[in-house]
């Protein structure tokens, strides 16, 4: 099959082998993924990731131990837990130590032909949402999964940090939710265009005060600092991007303005689902282009790019 | 007055002028005062407070606009708000953005044989508490508000980071309240008496697995890192101490993993001498030393030393 390899570098290959799906595991036909900022890392050895990288995807089920899956349009839980552990127990499989995460850790991605899950990561997509809307699952059930650790009150002031694809989604999930986030970034381009989506924005370099929750979607090292020095006494800080590398950090403002910080990553594909089908989200005008596999370097390049939002693969 | 004053280094004085109360403010002689963690990094330039430093005392009112305060013995709160702002408006003067702080910040402190808090700051202290107890209300309180801060379970496993003072009063609050927490450090001397109040305790090197809650009281910059290595996914690193200083840190355990940092400074007074009156909690035996004000320089040195817990100032 083709394929997107990484080791050390990206690659394209027309050869891959195609994969076998274990008992339990269906073989998923990709027909859109999405790249993100956890892959543009990853091809930087962010994680020490080889493989096929790819996390988002929207597809149809072509063999499956569960005959019923077969031929449905699904997405995926990119976590694949053991099944036995403490975290899967309380079906928090996103969390087991011995997981494999789909294009992220020990399991070939979805920048590919074919991938394989196990069958209950499987979600089918009802007819209503597109493809283009589909492929947005994972990275909308990680901005809905702040919902689900942090106590958000409607009075709550709200600040989201950064401009680009991760911020967008964001906010995009707090406005269908009823909350009306302000957004501080650095590009004029990307404001404008979340002004365009009916978002409050301001230049970063303009903000002032303190917010309630402000959500580090910069995917710096340098968003840390920022945001605590933009939150309440007593708020909330929560980090949605994985930086790689170590920051120099001064934890003091931290213990003194009693600061809550929350690490926040993965959330529940079925809600995600559940958002899109209700269109109370709708995230197909982030999507920038749409390129062929083979042409996997222009992809990148253009997801690297400021003036794009996001950019989808098409394998098949 | 004699008093021990800071700017840049310290200074025994014995005719440092007496201060005057504000309207509103009351006069104390302090009977007591605590060298607490906080005082030896102020005397190694941290916040860069100039005056007298000391904020945990016991003393006797001795003028005040409100009368019946004269002649009784007291503890206070450190912070003093505006009285003004939106913070002081629901009862969180200690985060008021235009506070000063006993012996921290635009306030002189404990360290002399007088000091003025505001007359709303002031807690009387109960007979049966011995000054000896009644010095250790703001620490304490410190330890407290752990619990206002954080929904503990019973059911979560608990480790605390650090067996200094700051360690030992933690301990002795979870204690109190029906907690069991481990507790992991270096010194050998200072886990076995950890071990006699009747705590489990571990070396530190020694500490493995995952805990629900780790409570960061090292007071040093390594200490966060370490704290989030032995925590659960989904698990909360709460962060007692102050660490002067920018430290290197890697953020993506905390994004990876879930993690809930909370920044813990001050708590209520009067939580603490509740706490105090009851007897479920008991400091005394955490005093190592009282030296008379003159004495500071083994005073400081002693609390510096790792073989000692709670040393004491007694000015008058």
């Amino acid at each position: 099959m083709r394929a997107l390899t990484l080791s050390r570098s990206l690659q394209f290959r027309r050869d891959y082998p195609d994969p076998a799906a274990a008992p339990g595991e269906s073989l998923v036909k990709v027909g859109l993924a999405g790249i993100c900022g956890t892959d543009l890392e990853l091809a930087r050895g962010y994680l020490g990731f080889a493989g096929i990288p790819g996390h988002e995807f929207v597809g149809i089920v072509v063999e499956s131990t569960e005959h019923s899956l077969v031929g449905e349009r699904v997405v995926g839980e990119i976590n694949a837990g053991c099944g036995h552990c403490e975290q899967c127990a309380v079906g928090l499989e996103r969390h087991c130590p011995h997981r494999t995460v789909l294009g992220i850790l020990g399991r070939d991605g979805s920048f590919a032909q074919y991938l394989r899950l196990p069958d209950e990561n499987l979600i089918r997509v009802p007819d209503e949402i597109e493809d283009e809307a589909a492929v947005f699952a994972e990275p909308i059930a990680a901005a809905y999964e702040i919902f689900e650790q942090v106590d958000l009150q409607r009075s709550h002031s709200i600040l989201i940090l950064g401009d680009g694809r991760l911020a967008t989604l964001v906010a995009l999930a707090m406005k269908a939710e009823g909350y009306a986030p302000t957004i501080g970034g650095h590009h004029r381009e990307k404001l404008s265009r979340l002004n365009n989506l009916g978002f409050e924005t301001r230049a970063e370099s303009d903000l002032r005060g303190q917010f309630d929750i402000v959500v580090d979607c910069t995917g710096a090292s340098a968003g840390f600092a920022r945001a605590i020095e933009l939150t309440q006494p007593r708020g909330t800080v929560i980090l949605k991007s994985t930086v790689a590398g170590e920051a120099s950090l001064n934890l003091a403002a931290v213990v003194i303005n009693e600061i809550k910080v929350v690490g926040s990553r993965c959330g529940r594909l079925r809600t995600a689902i559940a958002a899109l089908a209700s269109r109370k989200i709708d995230p197909k005008p982030l999507v920038s282009q749409i390129y062929p596999l083979a042409e996997w370097r222009e992809a990148f390049a253009a997801a690297r790019s400021p003036s794009s939002l996001k950019i989808l693969l098409r394998p098949s």
